[in-house]
C-alpha cells in the first residue's frame, strides 16, 4: 500500500520551487505565461497551475532547433523543458531552470484569447473553458479546493460521516423553492408516465435526507450541488451552487452555532496557511485589506444577538434605514450590514427569528412566536450560513406543515423520523460559493464556481 | 483557531468504547438496539451509529421513574443516559455503563418496522429512510464515508485539486448517453424558451469539464453525482450514482494506470484499517472471504494485458463461452470474469481496445485500429474503473467526432483545449458504488448508496 504522499506522478512546479537551492537536472512541463527576449537568450515563465508563481526558464538562443522553436514559444503554448535547476541571481525567485532542450507540446497562435494583458471578469466569463488559466481564476480554483478539503478534514476529525444525499428528489425542502424538473418526457407533463412515475426535481437542499442519517449515525454532513430555478440575474445568485449541510443529533441551537463557528474559523485558518500567495493576489487586486479581514475572522469570537434584540438595536440606532424596522419583518441587507459592519463589527449570529419568517422544520420556541433559528451575518457578505434546531415533536411539526400549506401525508417518511426514536437535532446550511466570495474578495459569485449556471447561460 | 480534532461536540460511543477502563461519570445518547430483562435489572444496548458495536447499559429496576420508563424503553427509542462507566465483567466488551438516570427522548412503539429480527434487503429498500439504523446498512454508510474520505486524502496528498464540475450541462460526454432533461417548462418542448435558453440535461460525466482544469491546473479530479436515464432494472444500475474522475496533464496511459492502482490500493488499505468491525460483519453475513479478498487487493500488483492479448488468451482457453470470441467484439461479462477470476486471478488492466468500441475522446494508437484505453477488471465485479489517454491532436479529434456522428462545431470549447496549449493528458472514471459493492460484498448496488434512484423509484 502506498502512503498517500508517496509520489506516483512527477513533481509539480510548486514542489520544484521549494527544492533546496542546489544544481540538479530536471524535466518540467507547463504552459508559457510570459516571454521576454534578450539579445542572446529569452526568459520564459512556465506555470502548471500548482501555484501562482511560475518557474523562470533561461533559453539560450543557441539551443538546438531554436530557429524553428522560437516562433512556437508563445503565450499559452504547452512546453516540456529539460534543463538544470540552479539558484537564480534575479530578485523575487530562488531558483531558475537553464534549458538544455525545449519541446513544444501544443502551440497557441495569435488567436489565443488570453494574451499578456489583463482581461475583465465579464470577458473571462464568456470563455469559462479558458479562464482558469489566468492568475485570478487560477487562484480562485486553488482557494476553492483548500476550503472544500478543509471542510472535509474538519468534519471527519469531529466524527462526522459524509452522506451522499440524492440530487433527484420528489420532496421540496423549503416548501416554496423553485425547482427544476428532471424528466425524460418531451412536450408532455404527464409525470405518471415519467422515468420515476411521478414528478421529480433537482434538490434545493439535502437537509431532509441528511436528517435520516443524523437519526442513525448522529453526526453527518452532505456537501454537494443544490439548485434553484430562480430567474435572478444578480451578482449573488446561481442556478447551481454547492452547499454544505451538517446535521447533528442530540445537539441544540447552541451546539449548532459552536460547530459553525469552529468549522469556519478552522477552514479560513487553513486557507491563510496554505494559500498565502493566492490571498495576497486578491488582497492586492480585488479587496484591499482581505488578508487582515481573514486573520481577524479566525481570532474574533462570533457575537450573538436574538432577532428581538437585533430589532431593538436597529430601532434605537441613529442610522437612517430605507426600510423602517419593526418586529416581525425580514431583515433587509441594509439591516444585516449595519448589525455586522457597524454595531458588532465582526461576525454575529442572529437567533430566534419569528416563526412566520422561517421554514416549517425549525423548532418552535416556548411562547410559539419564534423558532430556534440562527443566521450567521458577516461584514461585507451578509448571510454566510443559516441553521436551526429542528422540530423533533411530531404533533408540532405536523401543525407547522399544515400552517405552511403542506400536506403532511406527502412527508410520511420525514414524519417517521419523529414517530420512531425522535431526538433533538440541529444543523445548518453554508452556501459554499458565499464562502469563496468572502475569502477571495470577488465582486460576483460567478467567479467563485468553475462553470456558473445562470438564467440563459449553460454554455458547456 | 481550533485544531480539527479538538472536541466541539460531546464524545460519541466509539470514543467512549475506547476510553481507559476506569470508572467515570458520563452522559451518553443513542438509540436502543436490544433489551434483555433480568429479574432486578435490564441490559440495554445503545447505539449512536459511530460504530457497529453498542454500549451496554445496566438499568437497575429501582431507577427513579422505572415504572413508567420501562414501557417506553423499546427497540428504536432514543435515550439519554447518565451513569458510571466501568469495566465490564461480560465477555466481548471492555466497558459498560451503570445507569443513574435514563431519559426517553423519543419513543418507538410496536409499529416501528425495525424490530429485533433480521430483515431482507428488499424489505429495507422500501424504507430507505429507516434502513440506515440496521447493522448492515449502518456499516455500509461508514464504509462509504471512509472510502470517499480516503479518495480525497490520497488525491490531495498527490497534489490534485478538486474541481466542482457542473451537473447541469448542454454537452453530452459519451455521445450516446441517455440524459435526463432539466427544465422549467411544463408540457412543451420549446427549449429556446427554457431556463437556459436551450436544451439542458444532467451530466453523464464531468470529464470534459475536468479536462478544462487539467489544462490549467495539471492535476484535478471531479467527484460527484452523475446520471443515466437508462431504463435498466438490474442489480448494477442506478439512475443517479457517484463517480470519481481524475484528469492529469502531461500523463500517458501508463501513468494513468499507475495512479488508478495506487489510489485503489490506498483507499482499500485505509478501509481495512478504519472499518475492521464493519468489514468483519460483511465477511460473516454477505461475502465469506471478503477480508482476505481486500487484503490481497492491497498487496497484489495489478496485471496488464492488451485487448489483443486478451482476445488471444480467450480464444486459446478451453473455457466454453456462450458468446464466441473474435477481435473487435466488446468483451462480455463472461469474458471479463474469466480473465480476472481464472486467468489472472486478481485485478488486471485490459488496454488498447479497438477504437470502434470506445468514445471519441480516447487517443488513437499508431496504426489507428486501437485507442489508448484501459479498463480495470476485478474478480467478482467486472469493470471497476475505465480510462484513457485523451486525444490531444486537434485534427484527429475532429475526425473522430465526425466518425461518431457528432458535430465538432457544437464542441468548440472542448476543441479549444486542443487549439491552445494542447498537451498529452489522461484520466479515468471510477464508479463509486461499484467500489462500495466490491468492499462490502453487497449483492445489489441499491444497498451501496443511501437513496437509490431507479426506474419508477424516487420516494423522497
Amino acid at each position: 500500500m502506498n502512503a498517500p504522499g508517496s509520489a506516483i506522478l512527477p513533481p509539480r512546479l510548486v514542489d520544484i520551487l521549494n527544492l533546496p537551492a542546489k544544481e540538479q537536472n530536471l524535466r518540467v512541463s507547463g504552459w508559457l505565461r510570459t516571454r521576454r527576449d534578450a539579445p542572446s537568450f529569452s526568459f520564459l515563465e512556465l506555470n502548471d497551475g500548482s501555484c501562482l508563481q511560475g518557474l523562470q526558464i533561461i533559453a539560450e538562443h543557441n539551443l538546438p532547433g531554436w530557429e524553428s522553436l522560437h516562433k512556437q514559444i508563445t503565450t499559452g503554448a504547452a512546453l516540456a523543458v529539460r534543463g538544470r535547476l540552479m539558484p537564480s541571481p534575479a530578485r523575487g525567485q530562488r531558483l531558475e531552470l537553464r534549458a538544455d532542450e525545449i519541446t513544444v507540446l501544443g502551440t497557441a497562435d495569435a488567436s489565443y484569447p488570453l494574451q499578456k494583458k489583463r482581461h475583465s471578469f465579464e470577458f473571462l466569463r464568456s470563455i469559462t473553458h479558458l479562464r482558469s488559466r489566468t492568475n485570478a481564476l487560477g487562484a480562485v480554483a486553488r482557494v476553492r479546493n483548500t476550503l472544500s478539503s478543509a471542510i472535509h478534514q474538519f468534519l471527519q476529525a469531529q466524527g462526522f460521516i459524509q452522506v451522499h444525499t440524492p440530487l433527484i428528489t420528489t420532496s421540496d425542502c423549503e416548501g416554496a423553492g423553485e425547482m427544476f424538473t428532471v424528466t425524460t418526457l418531451s412536450g408532455t407533463a404527464d409525470y405518471s408516465r415519467d422515468f420515476f412515475g411521478r414528478h421529480a426535481g433537482l434538490t434545493v437542499s439535502g437537509q431532509l435526507q441528511a436528517e435520516v442519517y443524523a437519526m442513525s449515525h448522529s453526526r453527518v454532513y452532505t456537501f454537494g450541488p443544490t439548485f434553484r430555478a430562480e430567474n435572478s440575474n444578480t451578482t449573488r445568485h446561481l442556478a447551481e451552487f454547492w452547499m454544505l449541510e451538517p446535521e447533528v443529533a442530540f445537539c441544540d441551537l447552541e451546539g449548532d452555532m459552536r460547530l459553525a463557528e469552529a468549522l469556519l474559523r478552522f477552514v479560513v485558518g487553513e486557507l491563510l496557511q496554505k494559500n498565502a500567495e493566492d490571498l495576497a493576489l486578491f488582497d492586492q487586486r480585488l479587496e484591499p485589506g482581505l488578508l487582515d479581514k481573514l486573520r481577524r475572522f479566525t481570532t474574533t469570537p462570533f457575537q450573538r444577538l436574538t432577532y428581538t434584540e437585533a430589532i431593538e438595536r436597529l430601532q434605537s440606532s441613529p442610522h437612517p434605514f430605507a426600510v423602517p424596522v419593526s418586529w416581525g419583518m425580514d431583515l433587509q441587507a441594509e439591516h444585516e450590514r449595519y448589525l455586522a459592519e457597524e454595531l458588532v463589527v465582526g461576525p454575529l449570529f442572529v437567533t430566534n427569528y419569528p416563526a412566520s419568517l422561517k421554514p416549517f422544520y425549525m423548532r418552535l420556541d416556548e411562547g410559539e412566536q419564534t423558532v430556534a433559528a440562527m443566521d450567521l451575518l458577516v461584514p461585507g457578505i451578509g448571510e454566510l450560513a443559516g441553521g436551526s434546531q429542528r422540530e423533533e415533536r411530531l404533533e408540532v411539526l405536523e401543525a407547522r406543515m399544515r400552517t405552511a400549506g403542506m400536506d403532511p401525508a406527502q412527508y410520511g417518511w420525514y414524519l417517521d423520523l419523529r414517530r420512531f426514536g425522535s431526538a433533538p437535532h440541529s444543523g445548518f446550511g453554508l452556501g459554499f460559493e458565499r464562502l469563496v466570495l468572502f475569502c477571495t474578495g470577488s465582486a460576483n459569485i460567478r467567479e467563485c464556481i468553475p462553470f456558473p449556471r445562470t438564467p440563459g447561460s449553460a454554455p458547456c
